[in-house]
């Protein structure tokens, strides 16, 4: 049994997505124990108003939340409020990983109070799963991963090297692709191109233990052809934040089209399953939610507008997670990239 | 009348397509006279199999070209090669303006060898014009600008900053906005967010005489929301490779869907008109071509595969250009901006 947190307040559609989201995935036959974590008379209210298995949901009690508009660094002095109490059941033991619709700086800030950075691993980063053309793993997942899209703004060449290890691990588990091509985000394919930090990593990442393919330009983001793009986080929340106003601005060029005129609507209508190819391309509202890599435990961001089946979806990415060992494989890696570990900026 | 210098050689489509152009732009009412430059006797084969203006086309003789896929520095090899050529006529004043669809680097290397910085602008850009969802100007525009896309790597503010002022003095001449809403580019809105240079430039920018909104997002960029994005060039450069890439998606989506199933061609026929606004996001082959701003000379890029009507565009744009008197524009909103002339970095 797998057992997660998971933060029932500060989701834009309150406790009630997040408690349906339990309560859908307590039905199905799943080795997975959802502990919601919130206040207690909001939440069991919730509860009240659902069918679940009450084998495999509880309760946790919290002191208030942080809601998607509040500044991060509130958590420090809410140190009662969910995403805080389940990043310390993390810590202590008590579950085997969290996850949080809420507030994303919150729920990182919260994440790296508790939970010890791993080892050799200079910054922790926030990645993320978008749709691509092409098709990843064994099963065909039409998805690649990209980080670091928040958790930093500008890093280093070892940061970026520690990101490509981190990224290499958790796509590994969650697509099943055994030696995940990674690659690093420039303005050109040829190993001089890019930030000096970014030319640096591509020198230490030649050659290591990684699938390292080379420098990727931004033509090869919506096409997929590498399993992992590393990139400071800056620029990753840039593109991530792009890829959703293209979706958006897909849909709104074809919602104008189809009320516009009868013949276009009866053609986009016509067009049923060549469609679902374009919608999922464009409107990805997350699956699984985006990984917290580097830190002593696993820690899951859902997106702040996630539904149920949204919720369900991360709680079962969190649960293939700690299954797949993430902790220990980036340990792994990391250490096979001679990432030597700096006592004093670790304690940072 | 302006003249235009226009480098015959180097493009992908080789110098039969750049003389179509011309001589498709000689046969309108346009004031406009075209140099060619390149290899005499090739260019005028081309021109002896097209009907052309005489009034409105000559040749100028050039030695060797660059190749799109030659190392930019090559140029300084090659003083007499067609892009240095043009570059060194704008310099002397025998044309106005000059415009090439060869080797980016190749391009800004000639051009930056010839002409001198403005003074009081820190670094060059090339700008690019990219499709939006939003209309721009009195005649609707469908198009923002992007600076810098490649001139630069990384910059400091005070680059930020000219980036600005050169943005909004280009968009005030071809999209005719009087006051071009300008935006820096970052991972927020709130002044704070962004790396030390956008900071800075945020700060400066701040009730000055630009029509400076403050940051957009990722999700800003296809939307158009604003005239100008100014960003650093590595940045540029992924974002407009990245919708480049998004547009080939889309298409070779569509494609499949239409080859797949026969109701889903006839639903993709009826849309007719609804597509062509998708098409027109997606699909966009530089209609005017890149500025390089910052230099004392209006200098145009037209893209690589550029046909015949690309090219015809991209010298209509220089004219328009050199009309608008860009090179004063810039002047004068870089001194209102009060950026300081840094004569040791201008040798340089």
């Amino acid at each position: 049994m797998v057992t997660v947190a998971v933060d029932a307040m500060g989701g834009d559609k309150g406790p009630d997505a997040v408690v349906q989201g339990a309560a859908l995935l307590s039905r199905e036959d799943v080795d997975i124990h959802v502990r919601l974590v919130g206040d207690a008379a909001v939440v069991h209210e919730a509860l009240s108003k659902v069918r679940y298995d009450p084998r495999r949901v509880s309760v946790v009690s919290a002191d208030g939340f942080v809601a998607p508009t509040d500044d991060p660094r509130c958590v420090r002095d809410r140190p009662q409020c969910s995403v805080m109490r389940a990043a310390e059941l993390v810590k202590t033991g008590e579950v085997d990983a969290m996850v949080s619709c809420g507030n994303t700086g919150g729920l990182i800030l919260a994440a790296s109070t508790h939970l010890r950075r791993i080892p050799g691993v200079r910054r922790a980063a926030l990645a993320a799963v978008y749709p691509t053309e092409q098709k990843h793993g064994p099963k065909g997942d039409p998805f690649a991963l990209i980080l670091d899209v928040g958790a930093t703004t500008q890093t280093d060449a070892e940061a970026l090297v520690g990101f490509a290890a981190m990224g290499s691990a958790y796509s590994a588990i969650v697509s099943e692709v055994r030696a995940p091509r990674v690659a690093l985000l420039s303005n050109g394919s040829e190993p001089h191109k890019g930030t000096p930090a970014i030319i640096e990593a591509h020198q230490r990442l030649l050659g290591g233990p990684l699938n390292f393919v080379g420098n990727v330009e931004g033509l090869e983001i919506p096409r997929g052809t590498v399993d992992v793009i590393v990139t400071e986080g800056f620029m990753g929340n840039v593109v991530l934040k792009m890829l959703e106003g293209v979706g958006e601005v897909m849909r709104d060029v074809a919602k104008k089209a189809s009320s516009r005129r009868i013949e276009w609507r009866l053609g986009l209508s016509m067009l049923g399953g060549g469609l679902r190819e374009l919608k999922r391309l464009t409107d990805w509202k997350v699956y699984g939610g985006a990984p917290v890599l580097g830190l002593e435990g696993v820690v899951i961001k859902a997106h702040g507008r996630s539904e149920a089946r949204a919720i369900r979806n991360a709680v079962k990415v969190a649960a293939k997670t700690v299954r797949g060992g993430l902790v220990e494989r980036i340990q792994d890696s990391v250490s096979a990239l001679g990432l030597e570990e700096d006592a004093s900026d670790r304690a940072s």
